[in-house]
């Protein structure tokens, strides 16, 4: 069961790899949208993402027979390059089971970190029944992207950032909007505000016809998408909240918001003019959340998830909002 | 006469106005230049570069009569916009001096950062007799780009930063690639390094045909370019190195680097790839030096400069080089 004490347990393991990503804002953003608007800058992490925390947090908290054997992950994205970069510096092996049909470059990026890629054919192989023959062949440990507590402890480090960085710059009273898939980064961020910035709530930001979590905030229950692909969001699009996340978000988080991929591509935008960094349209949707938003106060803090993007989606982003 | 007191003190006035960019690096970043590099990211800085820092320390040290009546800066870029911003903060007046033919986005952000932009005639108009008659007539302070002993020093808290910054990474012998245009963000970095960090040498990095600092480091007298302008890194083009920049230069940097357009617009792209930064031409020469330089040694810290850069040349070097 995640907690503060957890969150914190893994912050202290962390220190000194895993990066603390600066709080950007920028006086001309601000004008724009209308309001102050910060920015969490976890496209600036070891790895392009926050899914470096919680790699970092499950891998070190293995004990060291674990840890030897190695560790496997299903993803063909983020949470691959968290889990392989976090096993590689631990000199743990790392399995990472992807789709034969994934981009090259993900598959080379992966093995880059260290990685062991196995492919397998998503028409006719079951990903579960690989992974799960792999596992227990070799001993080793499935790190899951966001149901597991120990990454919902990791992520949650972004969480006590944002609390030491906002009463730095002045802010007591914001809501935090976060990029939202299986609800990871969102629970444990919630936690550790709840417990160290009790005026900075909680609110996920989805792409639309994948706002799972929103719709179960507000029915009281995990619901499912429709679809499992169809946004360009591709980093946040998971089938329903998770059994451990959407309890603790809940009791925690603000209504849901949602937003559209074009909504997205145009937040991609301003933040390469306005704070010059480089964002993946499932990294964009809370700071397009931030800036479409209509029932937001004054001041939000918008994590920017990620920063993991296709050249030619990011030009196609400025190209039309630029 | 600026010295490491006068930087400290920089430090003092900026602390909470300025930001204390990250010092970042990546693994596969590492692979591919096949040395360690860090990249002290200055596009993240207020006004997307350091010259926020200079523009800072050079207002904030003018005594409170002379700040009521303003400041005036001759500039159509990074110089305009981190010297508005600094007189927006101290409620001083501020005009800036811009050819009429300056990009409308330029003036439109300068304006937008509260200053008045007066345009002249390239052409037929001498921007000196005109900034003159200004600053008489109101009793404007000009604000000079390099050749400014609190500039140097304001930029010179870069320096500081890096010292501080290393030291965290565990380096202590290091390169330092700074971008280069009149050089007061060389010199003022190469005085602080000098003091804090003696281990650290700055070495200057200009685009080719425009190396008017590393010529003079060899010659021993300030060496003019050719030309004035011809190079894809506008924002440090200029005739020749300062005449206070180029005797500190001369005493604390190493030989000066040289780059083409073509490595610098690869430099961007390894940067959106593997530092997800945004970063303009001129601010990528010192990364293009630090991945092309051939007598380098396993670790340096190349200062990204700036990252204002137009949608459509950032988008080249993606086509090109991502």
């Amino acid at each position: 069961m995640t907690d503060i004490t957890l969150i914190e347990a893994a912050a202290r393991r962390m220190q000194g790899h895993v990066r603390r990503t600066p709080l950007l804002n920028a006086p001309l953003l601000d004008r724009v949208a209308g309001r102050r608007i910060f920015v969490k800058a976890e496209n600036l992490q070891i790895t392009g993402s926050f899914k470096a925390r919680g790699g970092w947090a499950a891998v070190s908290a293995l004990d060291p027979q674990a840890r030897a054997r190695g560790v496997i992950a299903y993803s063909s994205g983020n949470h691959a390059q968290g889990v392989a970069h976090a096993a590689a510096c631990h000199d743990a092996p790392c399995v990472i089971l992807m789709p034969a049909d994934a981009p090259q470059v993900k598959i080379d990026n992966t093995r880059a970190y260290g990685a062991e890629v196995v492919l397998y054919d998503r028409g006719t192989q079951d990903r579960d029944a690989i992974g799960a023959r792999l596992a227990e062949a070799r001993g080793l440990t499935l790190i899951r992207p966001y149901d597991d507590g120990q990454v919902i402890a990791g992520q949650g480090t972004v969480g006590l950032e944002i609390a030491a960085q906002a009463a730095e710059a002045g802010v007591t009273t914001a809501e935090v909007l976060v990029c939202c898939g299986g609800g990871g980064l969102s629970s444990g961020t919630a936690l550790a505000l709840a417990a160290h910035a009790p005026g900075l709530r909680v609110r996920t930001c989805e792409p639309e016809g994948f706002d799972d979590m929103a719709r179960s905030l507000i029915s009281g229950k995990r619901e499912r998408n429709a679809a499992v692909s169809g946004s360009i969001c591709d980093a946040i699009l998971t089938p329903s909240p998770g059994e451990l996340t959407f309890p603790i978000l809940s009791r925690l988080a603000g209504p849901g918001a949602v937003v559209t991929d074009d909504q997205a591509l145009y937040a991609m935008a301003l933040a390469f003019t306005h704070l010059r960094i480089v964002l993946e349209p499932g990294g964009a949707v809370a700071l397009a959340a931030a800036l479409f938003g209509a029932d937001l106060p004054d001041t939000v803090i918008a994590v920017a998830s990620g920063g993991n993007v296709a050249p030619e989606t990011f030009a196609k982003a400025l190209r039309r909002f630029a």
